[in-house]
């Protein structure tokens, strides 16, 4: 069964603003066997919506409608609808008299604008809002000789994904066959993109049943496999059989079986080996501390540590000596060394983590380019630095140093 | 003028990855005066793609197609484009050539699928790519009796960005009529987008003539102005008006009046100040220092500091004794206080930063609810503290705390 969304409102027209509902709604279409075939984005001009439905209709089963059912003269979903489907609006009583209950509980004025929420299309079942003001619509009914099914939910996300949630998923599943969906998330580190793809491809397109996704970002690559069937056993042991197959071609690549984030997994194995980590981040400037703090719980495992931004602080937190830095320069695997080891004994931590890089866009020379970073790790056993040169602009370089910091650690750890 | 964007690719249609790229178009398209009516999102499916072309082809001008254009079977841009305007595809000799020349310069053997990148439109014009290999087309043409401008650029950002700037934008201009746009970008920290806009709705729905955005998020507000005339003074002067007078009704929330970031602001007034800073984070853990380090040359102003999650690092790299965290807690005004006083003394720095919190999920109290910060800022006369209450979950409160926490130093250094 094919599915279009349609997002109407004219600031998604605009630079600065998208839809994000759709992603939502997208997951949720899956997950019960629905494709999404099309997304339309339209603003808020009658005759532009009255278009876009109609295209709809004429190549999807199911439509979903997001936004413009608000009280203002740019909402014009009800009426575009009704133009599209040829039916009628009628003003709803019941609808009337829960708005004007919610102004009473406001205890502010209704204005005469307001009052077009309560327009109802002729069949429509009207879908409560616990969230907003504007109820919405669902709608099953005949285009062109075919069963159509017509979505109306509002446009803010606080309001459309509970209703999409509570009123229309229940109504799609009593109309679509039985299908039950399985699904993993693997996730691995630093394995370049294509060098993935090359181990997969000939993996998961032997599972044409399963849809695989693969998404890449500086140094972190997520699988996601899902798998719909009748059967849920069925659904699930496909995904099992895959994932399996796809974790053993990964190796040591591969972190999570489950989703969990890399930091996630550092602190896990933090947790397990009763070990304390503390950092001393130059080029990163506290985004690996970041990082490890959006976990909550995180500081049970994370002491904390420098941002030795400049020279003095690499000594006078990191105890890293300012000879050492004069010979071999701030960005080098002395100082990268000196970091990680300084930061371990200044904070008593198990594990000490020291980074030193040029970041961009300048400070680069041919002897120690944009890009160049060192990472050092330290326990009491030995303390080993690793030399990277990343590609990219200053946040890119950052971001990448960021991720392979943390999967030194994992492997130290695991 | 109205324009269409079509985002080709399957991927799109999932619940993890979203166009950007028409928001870069519509950036540029916007700049020339031409209006983006729909976006239309669809897979690589030749019936869809074919489908929706014809679609964008009956309700806009120009229609710009992004991705759908390299060597595998899934790219049928150019198939689908043909068929819908009855088009033959031929084989460009050119094109050929320098797909060969491409791939002996990488020393790597060329896939007979690859050919397929040289296949041109009747009556298009190739749009060289000096990013990727697979070109542009240009089409000016004719559909439904009306003039049509279909634009074929590939799906990489790397690739289509710069094609769109140096190839689209040049032949639009000599087609458009010649529209000269004004752009301003204010800034306002910390004042609610509620407040925010009914302060300044009255002012600017005057300037009907002019586009104004309103961008929120965790404490930062951007307003962005837009006019476009057939003579630029004139659109500069209107633009610049509107400008001034939301500046005056921003008052001090006002922190850029050209589109910088907060960041940028920080460090501009350090600078002008010859200040240095460095700052001891708790509950942001390290967000606040790594903000501060996006910007290139930060490392002029900015020192680093410590990243103060456990008790003991308060005291080492802080100062902070441990007598006061035992008798007032780690999250107290006693201990910000204590905490950017330290770390200015322990630094030198000229300005200290301490920010101490309860991010959540859990360590939440009736005394000490989740949410509650004390931001501390300590200069050589003084050291004040600041008190919030933040709302949301554990990554929006060290956002809101970030903002609010480089918002005080900018209102400090004024």
């Amino acid at each position: 069964m094919k599915s279009e969304i349609i997002a109407v409102g004219s600031e998604m027209l605009t630079p600065w603003r998208q839809d994000t509902n759709s992603l939502y709604l997208t997951e949720k279409f899956n997950e019960i066997g629905v494709t999404v075939a099309f997304k339309t984005i339209v603003g808020d001009r009658l005759k532009d919506l009255v278009g876009a439905i109609l295209v709809a209709l004429g190549r999807a089963d199911v439509v979903a409608i997001i936004g413009g059912l608000g009280p203002t003269e740019d909402d014009l979903t009800r009426e575009a609808v009704a133009e599209a489907l040829t039916l009628t609006l009628r003003r709803d009583d019941a609808q009337l008299a829960a708005l004007h209950a919610r102004a009473a509980s406001w205890r502010v004025p209704m204005p005469e604008n307001n009052l077009k929420q309560a327009d109802v299309l002729e069949g429509a079942t009207v879908l409560p809002n616990p969230n907003g003001s504007a109820p919405g619509q669902w709608l099953d009914t005949i285009f062109g000789g075919y069963r159509k099914l017509v979505l109306l939910v509002p446009g803010p996300p606080s309001e459309c994904r509970p209703m999409f949630d509570a009123e229309c998923l229940p109504r799609l599943r009593t109309v679509l066959p039985v299908r039950h969906i399985a699904k993993r998330t693997l996730r691995a580190a630093m394995i370049p993109e294509s060098q993935a793809d090359k181990f997969l491809a000939p993996i998961y397109t032997t599972y044409p049943d399963i849809e695989t996704t693969i998404l890449a970002h500086a140094g972190d690559i997520q699988l996601t496999l899902l798998c719909t069937k009748a059967d849920a056993a069925a659904a699930q042991q496909r995904v099992d059989e895959l994932a399996g197959r796809m974790e053993e071609a990964l190796e040591d690549w591969l972190y999570s079986s489950d989703g969990e984030s890399l930091e996630q997994i550092v602190l896990y194995y933090l947790g397990l080996r009763q070990a304390t980590l503390a950092v001393a981040e130059s080029c990163t400037g506290g985004m690996i501390a970041e990082r490890v703090t959006r976990v909550p719980g995180s500081s049970r495992s994370f002491l904390g540590g420098a941002i030795v931004y400049s020279d003095e602080l690499k000594t006078a937190y990191a105890g890293v000596p300012s000879e050492l830095i004069a010979r071999y320069g701030a960005v080098s695997k002395e100082v990268a060394e000196a970091l990680a080891y300084g930061i371990r004994r200044h904070t008593g931590a198990t594990l000490g983590l020291g980074v030193t890089g040029i970041a961009g866009p300048t400070g680069g020379s041919e002897a120690k380019p944009i890009g160049l970073v060192y990472i050092a790790l330290s326990d009491d056993q030995k303390t080993e630095v690793t030399e990277k040169n990343f590609r990219g602009d200053r946040q890119r370089v950052r971001e990448w140093t960021t991720q392979q910091a943390l999967d030194l650690i994992r492997r130290r750890l695991r």
